[in-house]
């Protein structure tokens, strides 16, 4: 493999979380790691000896890490986007099909074939702004062959793009129509058996649920965290958005990886997850499209040392959003996370909330993974709106 | 110049402000015109006999009309967005030299040239959204010198890349530091002076002025739209942004084209607006960016028959968007406009905006200027967040 090192860049390395940048410096790759970090000046001869690529004073970053998305489902709500702006009740959108049901059934209808194919344009978006690592859920399916479809589509992202795929198995993501009334018999059913084939068939990197009153209870959550204990696959838990339920402590509990959404989160939760080590993933683009009012606690999530993740939760109901600049610049704007905030973010955070302990940061021995910017500082990156300053990718050591 | 005919498109020709679709439609395009449009069925043998792009059931929409920008500038402000996210005060913002005076220092300081070379980035960033149409405001120059270069660095636009430049000129923008607590001097020797140079320089296609507590009196700005009216150029108003100074009243009485931002616009000044015939110029951006709660009163625009435009306000202090698909989005989202409002906002409402006749909509004799997107439905291009699904730009009838 080839050795390439960059030169003249401005680098944020996001160690321990800072968006310090080492304003001349240069990054030495080699077969598809980082073997040195540091100034220009102090560039090892053996490195300096190999092809050299001059950044002219851009800025380099660790490549960004959607640490929690939905991109692979069938069809869109482009539909019921519209039909509620025309003031259509949640009733009416039901009974012309809409809701998550809708997606379910397109999901179920659709083969991999097709969910790969829908999913292709919602990654390259994401590629496009510097991405080098996707987490998929499963989650549409809510039967046993549709979420291994699903997982498997996920998978095969990665041998169609130079990306690298997390799958995370959310088998408890709603209870499907012909469960209805019926979540308990839904998990003992289908979620925990789905889940054991997803892992027998190698598709399942970790383990997500939804608590909240309209998704599973804490109980039911248990029950499927525990399944993916005796699997030995680390947890994650979809908690406290819509109400508190305390689905933070639980996933604490269980040594989750993260805890996302959290806009109902309160000081118990904090505790706890300050306590487990389990990173606050952040979704701005779910609390914009829902137009929450009431935001995570970010402040109490810094001030007790929780790390915060952000994401752009790409799905088609709550969040049709594929662009990590922008979930940066609302987790910004809504949140009033700093930009370094929002830079760690999505990369030495989001590394963490996958359990990831080989990207997020530009170290010796890390994956060279990176995004080269048209900018200079860390903070250009999330206060524009819309705009994509990246001037190339960097994928295991090569542009991609 | 070349006959081209599409076939096989979802047209939405825009006509009257709705968004219906021929299903099955053609266009034919002739001396950068559109010389018919219709179903495909019905496609009259002369454009049938023209070179044909098959659409293979694309959605074609009048190409985008960005109708309120200030793209030209120089220096950004991501140093503030930064320095307010980490807890400083505007005061201490305004001792580090930010806010809005340091965007005049970096304008005033640039060249000609410097100016283009830092808006074509924001230029392009529009143009791949389909964009055909961009109106470029003066502004942060508000001295003679540098209110001319920034128009003449906005014509440039023109001459570089595919697209129509309208240009504005508003010197009334805010009162620069020699000139504190004398707005009426720099109205009188600045204001007036530069709109009657940058006039006799064919440089202003219109002219804008902010009525604002923090900005100019509608006295101030009758004065401005009385020397705009002896030069017979058309007047629009930022107006009721932050506060109800009867602005858009004011911009009525003067037969203004548009009425911008409006967060505060009452009753009165709805009526004044509807029986002037003034657009509406809605700004999600700068609501989005500056936390504002009170949107404007789009239910009360609607019942009476006030066009409804939405535009990027692209600037660098309250909105550095350039996504005019996301001010789309946020103007659903936040203002509760329809998708199909929200799309004749950047098509033919953003047109009568700027007083353009000749676009905005897909009809025979006006321009063919086109936006060709991977999509069926328009409800899809208001729909995700922060996503392009552009497939193609037409320009003057022809692939750009
Ligand atoms: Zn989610
Ligand atoms: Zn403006």
């Amino acid at each position: 493999m080839a050795a390439i090192t960059l030169r003249g860049a401005r680098v944020a390395t996001m160690l321990g979380g800072r968006a310090d940048v080492i304003e001349a410096g240069a990054v030495a790759m080699r077969d598809g790691l980082i073997a040195w970090v540091g100034p220009d000046a102090a560039l090892p001869a053996e490195h300096a000896a190999a092809e050299i690529v001059p950044l002219e004073g851009r800025l380099l970053t660790p490549a960004l890490i959607d640490c929690h998305t939905h991109i692979v489902f069938g069809g869109d709500r482009a539909r019921e986007f519209e039909m509620r702006l025309e003031g259509a009740s949640y009733e009416e959108i039901a009974r012309a099909g809409g809701g998550v049901v809708s997606t379910v059934r397109e999901t179920r209808a659709a083969s991999e074939e097709a969910l790969v194919a829908a999913a292709l344009p919602r990654l390259d978006a994401l590629l496009a702004e510097g991405v080098a690592t996707v987490e998929v859920k499963s989650g549409y399916g809510l039967d046993v062959a549709t979420e291994l479809r699903m997982l498997r589509a996920a998978r095969r992202l990665a041998d169609l793009r130079p990306v690298r795929i997390v799958t995370t198995f959310l088998g408890a993501h709603a209870t499907p129509p012909e469960y209805a009334g019926r979540a308990d018999a839904y998990i003992d059913e289908v979620a925990i058996p789905a889940l054991r084939a997803a892992h027998a068939e190698g598709l399942a990197d970790a383990v997500d649920a939804f608590c909240e009153g309209i998704a599973f209870s804490p109980e039911q959550v248990g029950r499927v965290f525990d399944a993916a204990r005796a699997l030995g696959l680390p947890v994650k838990l979809h908690a406290e958005q819509l109400s508190n339920l305390g689905g933070a402590a639980l996933a604490a509990r269980h040594g989750a990886l993260s805890a996302d959404h959290l806009e109902h989160l309160d000081g118990a939760g904090v505790s706890a997850m300050a306590a487990a080590g389990t990173v606050a993933v952040l979704l701005p683009g779910a609390f914009y499209a829902l137009r929450e009012t009431q935001a995570p606690p970010a402040a109490a999530l810094r001030a007790a040392g929780v790390p915060m993740a952000v994401a752009t939760d790409c799905n088609p109901g709550t969040s049709p959003m594929t662009s990590p600049l922008l979930a940066m610049n609302m987790a910004c704007t809504f949140f009033r996370l700093t930009p370094a905030e929002a830079l760690a973010g999505v990369t030495v955070h989001a590394a963490r909330a996958l359990g990831l302990a080989d990207c997020g940061v530009i170290a010796s021995g890390m994956r060279a993974d990176l995004a080269e910017w048209d900018a200079t500082a860390p903070a250009e990156l999330a206060y524009r709106i819309g705009f994509n300053p990246l001037r190339r990718r960097w994928f295991a050591g090569a542009p991609a």
